[in-house]
């Protein structure tokens, strides 16, 4: 396993995209120098992308976000999240009637749309399920977990109606120690338990990619041979950006630590272009 | 599909296994006649037995229940749960220390053995984590979703033990309508989350089968041949019933409507010795 | 469930996307009178592409088979198919060194890339091992099942590499009661037995739709919005056409029959924008 | 992680269960000086079972395998094999007709059963497919795995009876580099195209621990905290001698090395209650 310099790295490519949470940022705040990542590639004109499975924000919170720490390069039209497929989701194939979700109100905000009302699944009931056009899994955060999942259980027993899950992840680490259950993992207790096919949106899946892809080249003529992608996370990231096409590179600031990198490496049979300790350029 | 006479199915056999929910009773309460069914079994001296995966409460408590609706016919001793699996469990494999559970404290009280000291997982803290030898799964009342079920995934990445799962089943019916989560579904939850291997008790396992097996070949020299299992649902009762060698019938009082029994038994190939309507002798 | 005409339902969009098998043709030969739904797309300049899970051949080999069954219309350069996902995976990401493979030398042929040596899984020994930097899965004839998926085995425990595969299907209809087993279900068994993470193209997966948006999309300006996906199989075509965000339409010459579609729809919760008996336009 | 001697562990229990592949022999035959063990169990009088998912042969030809290696001490009356299990559920479960095998003539010899006919799948026809009553998986050998795995595959589309596999591992070691898939892991592929439920006998399945137990009960009167379970593979042997109550101890000879066994251990969460480094007592 041989560990590669960032800098090095990103001078072959035109256009760097990166994961957020393990690569920019983690449990304690920023990691720390990554603004110099971005001060680099504006100095090089080298477009950069966030590509993240957080659907509990809208771009423009997300942004936010990173400028309230102090990253104040990254730009909202720059973030591609799983939510804004969620989005498009509902755009292009809900055409009226009530979009139940689980989630914050927060995240529910951002995918609201014309012609469509959502409403929390607490607040779905007999005068208004015939109404309920789709089911769409944002957040694990915002409901009460034994009631609503019970509900959303029940009203896709009633409904035959597609559930979008905004977030792949099943689990998300809360501090060194402890992780939290993600959506994601909730969405696959409830698709064993209906057996009904729920549409996911989020790395490893291409759409995530795609999006992002679409974005680069309305701007710049551009191959999959010139976009690196950076993530600290083998399944999601470097899984779904190889499939792709993309260039990988793995770090270390995340979820997979350097002494455990060879061993899940090898287990998983999923292997990045390169592996760097750090995004950070110094 | 041939519906049999359940009388002259039971005529055939020395001692009759029953399981409880969607036979002997269902969310309306006790199966119309099925006293008579037990009436029965007393005059033509056919011991039976209940094999139920109900880990909520004791076998006493179970017997208490069926008294309290009018079937005193029901002895406790005749009464073998998954709980009860559970319970030898840890007599047999943990022999000190705390067993933490999710669940209500009166599924709690049942595995109480000597030397092992139950808490709830809201309980488990800092200062007693290091002396917590197993985790049981009984129940999905009596504990806060969000935090206790959060909880219990970092009481497993902090301890490395025993996570007992004393109820298979994913989900069970309230009412004609709608349908709970059952601890089974989320104990697959977080095993996929922790990655680890959790041990189930309940129907179609074995062991469930032996247990009820083994008591009655204390009382009575008998062979599997001579054993008639009574079920409502195809994945548990017949298919548990018919690996380990007992004959099966399907009863449609439960989940298994008369209509979809030929469809599910062909799309699983699970296949009862027997279809009857009901298990009620009249 | 409502049985729509095809053609009113094309009407509606600029560009069709088709499934092959089961739509335009099937084990019989081509479905009767599908020669007239294209002419009648020619007449209103309305264009069509193929999106197909066969890997076995090259597009113009496919358009040749079509050709010969009678179906001039279907041009070499409409048609999609999973092995060219495969094949710009391997331009893309493996750069030297020997493509092992399971399948026939025709499908081996199509991927066969500038630097790149394909070789039969059977060929492969201690001399060229270490030269194996990819494992394309391409078809399910063509080598001796036994040898050489135990083969395949034991290089993807001895090489950390890629493995590729061009088909997700797990069986296909033989004649009118039998199916094969396809690459992809093999795929699936291999999988588990190495524990390692295959990338794999195919229907819904989201890369293929991507690949024939982008190829339409050169030609004309156009939306999602604006394109319908007509396919025979819930689980790919319908899935993966409605999570990409086109209308889909269900037929029944293939996979689903007009009988069990309603029960399928409701049990799996893929539902598509329309149903038809038939692609033909008469 | 401590390392105990496997004479101290032994001498705390009245009888030892024992895996074969791995424990006592492994594909370079006997385990050296494990022959000492079985004399040291003779001389103190402590019974000893093979419990093994071996069902390839019968006991008397698996304990003349052990004779020929040397271990003279092996009676076939102590080994269990899943292959009896699959013999027990046709005695009684499937009363007449003919039972389709995939595996060797010599596997098949060994589950021939008064009333029923075996018959390899390869010569299943058009004149005798209605008289097919259950399809036994017994071994990876002994069929032409493209046409008869196939044929199976129509078979069970055709038949709706039982499909018994008689053993559980996906894969076996060939020699120190290379494994050998098994008739389980075929089985799973097969299981997730037809879409039905097998019947799986092997550990770490409770019925093989119960078969062995009712053999020593009936000899003697004992408990399970009497016996030790001695294996080299956490998922079958350790897993289900748990969960059936016994003790355990991982040895290194086998499927675990001891340079990875903590690692497997926690990943998995099967922790034995001992490891040793042999089986042999020297």
């Amino acid at each position: 396993m041989q560990i590669q310099n960032f800098k090095q790295v990103v001078d072959e490519y035109k256009v760097i995209f990166f994961d957020a949470f393990g690569v920019i940022k983690n449990y304690m705040g920023l990691v720390p120098g990554i603004e110099k990542t971005f001060e680099y590639l504006e100095e090089n004109n080298k477009p950069y992308y966030i590509v993240t499975n957080d659907a509990s924000r809208s771009p423009v919170q997300l942004a936010e976000s990173f400028h309230r720490m102090g990253l104040k390069a990254i730009r909202y039209d720059h973030i591609i999240s799983s939510g804004m497929l969620a989005k498009e989701y509902l755009d292009l194939k809900v055409h009226h009637g009530i979009v139940a979700y689980l989630g914050t109100a927060n995240s529910a905000h951002y995918i609201e749309t014309s012609g469509l009302h959502t409403l929390p699944v607490s607040m779905v009931d007999e005068s208004n399920i015939d109404q309920v056009n789709a089911l769409v899994l944002l957040d694990d955060e915002g409901f009460d977990w034994f009631k609503d999942l019970n509900k959303s259980i029940n009203i896709l027993r009633r409904r035959n109606i597609p559930t979008i899950v905004a977030n792949t992840d099943t689990a998300y680490p809360l501090n060194i120690n402890d992780v939290s259950i993600a959506i994601g993992g909730i969405a696959t207790m409830m698709e064993n338990i209906v057996g009904k096919k729920f549409i996911r949106f989020g790395k490893p899946d291409s759409q995530m990619f795609m999006f992002a892809y679409d974005l680069v080249r309305e701007q710049m003529p551009i191959g999959k041979k010139d976009i690196l992608m950076v993530g600290d996370t083998l399944h999601t990231d470097i899984l779904g950006g190889n499939k792709f096409g993309f260039d990988t590179v793995l770090v270390f600031t995340g979820n997979t630590l350097a002494e455990d990198a060879e061993t899940r490496i090898t287990s998983s049979g999923i292997v990045p272009t390169y592996i760097c300790d750090t995004a950070v350029i110094s």
